[in-house]
């Protein structure tokens, strides 16, 4: 694919591992970044995200492809700040929440933007987590693609077949539902098992035993405080169903124990592990 | 170190896994194996995690070791059935509760006993599981050691060290509740986790979403229904309690999302943030 620049507002694990992936696979292209954070930036240029970092957002918004990495309240804001870019411009965001995006970008952008939410990411955050190989093999969706023009939508599909991901489309307000159960409502768990265990009056000792089923499920509970607080503000109707259905199973289990009814125990989990029949 | 005779029952994960750790290490010494399921019998020998199989018990309980890789429940069977052995014969048990296992020894045999829990496992099962290095730089507890025999404590040290592991020692009441929180309280989070996504409508529209996150806090969701009810059986009162503390976590969660009070949110999150001071 040709593109001749490629301007990266958030250098940190998303945004920065983009920058990385892109360029090597695009060598001829620009990639310009920008970040608030004056570490970031000097990180992201060592660190080869982008070829240069600017102060100015103007040298990003006249970049062909815009990617916005940052925090989901961040990207409305810089959308609604964005009063005039070329005809043939493009912008995407990376962000875990689509919904009110979708419903809140500029309608002289419109056609400009194309919503995506690629499914990966780590505990990690910063420039220094960035890795070329993030995206490769993941799902990215693209939302309310009906609302994005023609060349904008080829061109971001192009970029992420480019990444080697897989391409699923659906609309926002479905995206929203999905990513509450299959994401932000286990990082809201991640976070509760956390604190169950550090408010414990000796903590150290309970970690002391952790194997890997614990290492796992605590994982994603380091995760950023600012960019899942503005997740869970956008999202906040799914993210309060998902936990109440997930409260339904956890009782279900309390009363089956509680009971000593273990068939029943044993069934439900036989259920549980069905799974890993679909997550293959 | 050694060891002339190690006899597995149990040729699953973690008995097969031992056997095969243990043949590498100790090439002079004989395993003989024990499995009631036929399969895992001709898989033991075809992946040879064991030298031998026999069907008769009183083979196994020849050996110079005795290890139970079997269920908890079966552990406690097997022991109570085991009416006597040489008095330097050493017992180990891998199961993941330790109260009831060490209040139900037989007197008879109670030095020959150590109690032990390796932390360590995966969410697969059966002989194809076993790998050599599931042990290797994991930690294992030792419980209520002054009641076993100074020289089957010093072998099975001897043994554990020379797996790479990492021995912690305490009480089996301790052991018991600690676990509570660090494995069998995140496995029902994991089933539970697994349950609330495949009672939606459309379980394959949202799992299509799963990345590493899910992955991860739903692996474990995988885990043996027979292994776990027994497991959740002997160390009720502690799970359940333990899974007050993570619910009582969860619902501060969802107070502070509906009151939209996100400086309090933000502080939680990072609360759960400081585990990984910890957890290294």
């Amino acid at each position: 694919m040709i593109l001749n620049s490629v301007g990266i507002v958030g250098l940190g694990l998303m945004g920065g591992s983009l920058g990385l992936s892109l360029k090597h696979l695009l060598p001829n292209t620009k990639f310009i970044g920008y970040d608030h954070n004056e570490t970031h930036k000097k990180d992201a240029i060592e660190l080869k995200l982008v070829d240069k970092v600017t102060d100015n957002l103007n040298d990003i918004f006249d970049c062909e492809l815009i990617v916005l990495a940052i925090p989901v309240d961040g990207i409305i804001e810089i959308l609604q700040n964005i009063k005039s870019i070329p005809k043939e411009s493009t912008i995407i965001d990376l962000g875990s929440t689509k919904k009110q995006i979708c419903d809140n970008i500029p309608s002289s952008i419109r056609e400009n933007f194309v919503a995506t939410h690629p499914m990966t990411g780590t505990e990690k955050n910063g420039p220094n987590a960035a890795f070329d190989g993030l995206y490769t093999g993941k799902t990215v969706v693209l939302c309310d693609t009906q609302n994005s023009g023609k060349t904008q939508l080829k061109l971001v599909e192009q970029m992420y077949k480019l990444l080697k991901m897989n391409i699923i489309s659906m609309d926002s307000t479905t995206h929203d539902e999905n990513a509450a159960f299959i994401s932000h409502m286990p990082h809201a768990i991640s976070f509760a098992l956390a604190n169950s265990v550090m408010k414990q009056k000796d903590p150290k000792n309970i970690i002391a035993l952790a194997g890997g089923g614990f290492r796992d499920m605590s994982r994603i509970a380091k995760s950023s405080p600012a960019m899942w607080e503005s997740i869970f503000k956008q999202n906040k109707t799914n993210v309060l169903d998902s936990i109440g259905y997930f409260k339904k199973e956890l009782e279900a289990f309390e009363k089956l124990l509680e009971n000593e009814d273990f068939v029943a125990l044993r069934a439900w989990m036989s259920d549980a592990n069905k799974l890993h029949d679909i997550l293959k």
